[in-house]
């Protein structure tokens, strides 16, 4: 697939519209009208799946499978399945299609859309599998010298976080409090987060369900696409909480994604290799080709009122493993995936300052504060601050978006407890 | 509630048995003419609750909510309906209940039904709260004087685990392959387990949802009941991927529980203190009343074919925190908590080296290998080894049982990618 393709949905043919024809991404929509159901972005418009179902336009079984909110039933049937909606979708929306007449009543204007979770999460993992990431955080933490753990060139480490915290682009996120120990007091205190961070992150959704080892090409052929992700990290919690068991209330009041699951059809014209291995890996886990995607990614913050400041330029192309090895490795002890499982890259960081995906990072542990373009400072997360995190894999003439992954920081409540 | 209650199900009625009337525990079953569903056992019998519900004989919502396999429905109606289910259980099941003739056709016999997961699991936390087994851990990796962790004495220290890996008493369990690395090894490899080991749990399951901090008496109420839970953990793997973001592919093979729910109700006269605390906790963690329960802990491991031996015996009141201290802790970040949600206790052990919870203390890091009765000497798990966990807490003149948590343990698979 080279170069834009057509639609007679005129707002889709633009080299830098997200959502050409090209894209095709799903996502779950309501509006004042309609309950919420799952809806494919074209341009500035939403095909309603629901009711292409019900016209007929769209028959992916006997029983409905779009007049639910969210994508799981449709991962779970499989990649023939993927491949056959994603045809039949090209096949309606493509200019000069046969079913414009049908199908152009179905379209709802995205300006009037409510975006939901696309999906169920299952459950979610985050991971460390980022090799400037984890060596920025690891010299801060542990010295230049032993920046990176021994088994982390060998191994993309990982740790299972909480599901029930993963938020649509758009939900406020409430600055948590915690159990925070200042190096110089004895006993540590609850009180709101002073770190609170971001991390700038894809996010991989499994679609096919397995419950036995898998390798790397099949890992790929499970997942069934990509999003954007932050995971909102409270730096202090996690420094006194994560020994010796790794981070749990610092990553658990929320993880926003954005609303749009780009499926790895859309990204395939975009794959990238890993960069060059130190260790060759373990044989389950060798690279068998291509896996990782040249993905544009930008992170701008807003002080409350003002404008933005692109404070993160990057590209997912940095990762040391993808997604396809770390499902390999979710996988390697017999452990069950399920459909709408989702995996975090970990926190995308290039090699210079401007790249890196964290205001740890950024900031050099709160050390180097940043200066925005409104002449504000920033070492960490201020109240009223809107993060936006923003994805474009960028083709002959066309570009694939994600809509953007935001959320506004809200200041702790007073008392957490009061009700 | 003191003495034992009794029932028209003669069964029911005597000292031992691990199901009086007194119990009532929540499970679901099946026979060869009956699909998956709700049940309560009853002495050597189990009441249909789904038949019970057609039957007009229980009704909690004008919907049925007995004709699922799972007790989330229930769970999630709060504290109320528990309360008025109970006691209408009670009424049921009595000696000279008036519904006793209707009830009756409705009983199954308990050795004629396949017991199934009680309840979906939503997701799986683990903590590490019992003070003996962190020691002992810690003592072997990290000697003595720093076997605690710094934060261990003011926080619940826990970590997600895989609800994906949950399994019911009776699964066989497959031992992993993993990524190791041995000490006279310079690169890791990718092998069979070769330190399979149990871990003696309890396991709290969540039935009300929060999705703000809760104090440790609303976390109290929220819980819907406990069972017995191993752990399964690999020990070799643990080591070489736990740094820095904790235990992983280590713990996602499974995870057994005990098939019935033993209410809180039923538990209420074995209330016990915690132990002494070292520092107090912070206000939103103390204490408000004895929230441990006095439940006599035992493990036999039978190697294949031959007789079992007790390898560990010990009680839930050797924990440091409560499920409910766990609980309040796990939503303080304003992590949201759902019915069905799973929480691990940690490994309980007593203070004697009979009352420790797992192989990795017993045989204190595979130093010192135990003899069991048969003559047989294990430092870690063997393939055909089959590990019982049972628990009792016991009444004057009854007896609140779980229903055993077992499982074999399966040699590892040849070439886990073959299909």
């Amino acid at each position: 697939m080279t170069g834009l393709k057509t639609s007679w949905v005129a707002s889709a043919n633009t080299a830098d519209c997200p959502f050409p024809l090209n894209n095709l991404p799903y996502g779950v929509f309501s509006t004042d009208e309609l309950e919420p159901r799952c809806g494919v972005a074209i341009g500035d418009m939403i095909l309603d799946c629901q009711a292409a179902e019900e016209a007929g336009l769209i028959t992916l079984d006997e029983a409905a499978v779009f007049d639910v909110p969210f994508w799981n039933d449709v991962m779970e049937m499989g990649t023939e399945t993927w491949v056959a909606l994603r045809a039949r979708l090209f096949e309606i929306l493509s200019t000069g299609s046969a079913d414009q007449v049908q199908a152009e009543p179905l379209l709802v204007p995205m300006a009037d859309g409510t975006l939901h979770l696309p999906f169920l999460v299952s459950e979610y993992t985050d991971f460390y599998a980022g090799r400037h990431h984890a060596t920025n955080v690891g010299t801060m933490f542990r010295g230049a010298e032993n920046a990176l753990p021994p088994n982390w060139l060998h191994i993309p480490i990982g740790y299972n976080g909480r599901a029930s915290s993963v938020v649509v682009s758009g939900t406020d996120i409430r600055r948590p409090w915690g159990q925070l120990k200042s190096p110089d007091h004895d006993l540590p205190a609850f009180l709101p987060c002073r770190r609170f961070d971001l991390e700038l992150e894809m996010g991989a959704i499994v679609g096919t369900p397995s419950d036995s080892p898998i390798t790397v090409d099949e890992a790929d052929a499970h997942i069934f696409g990509y999003v954007l992700l932050n995971d909102w990290s409270a730096r202090d919690i996690q420094a006194w909480e994560y020994q010796p068991l790794g981070p749990f209330q610092a990553k658990a009041t929320a993880t926003s994604i954005s609303p749009w699951i780009v499926t790895k059809a859309a990204l395939e014209p975009f794959r990238a290799d890993a960069p060059a291995r130190e260790f060759e890996l373990l044989p389950h886990l060798r690279d068998t080709g291509p896996m990782l995607y040249d993905i544009d990614l930008r992170v701008t913050l807003a002080p409350k009122g003002k404008a933005p400041t692109e404070i993160a330029h990057t590209n997912y192309r940095e990762m040391y493993y993808s997604a396809a090895q770390q499902l390999a490795h979710h996988t390697s002890s017999g452990c069950p995936m399920t459909p709408g499982d989702l995996l975090g890259s970990g926190t995308i960081s290039g090699a210079d300052k401007h790249e890196r995906g964290s205001l740890l990072e950024l900031s050099w542990g709160g050390k180097e504060p940043l200066t925005l373009d409104t002449g504000d400072t920033r070492t960490f997360l201020e109240d009223g601050d809107t993060l936006t995190l923003r994805g474009a894999a960028h083709g002959d003439g066309y570009t694939i978006g994600f809509g953007d992954c935001s959320g506004t920081v809200l200041p702790a409540l007073d008392d957490p407890y009061k009700r």
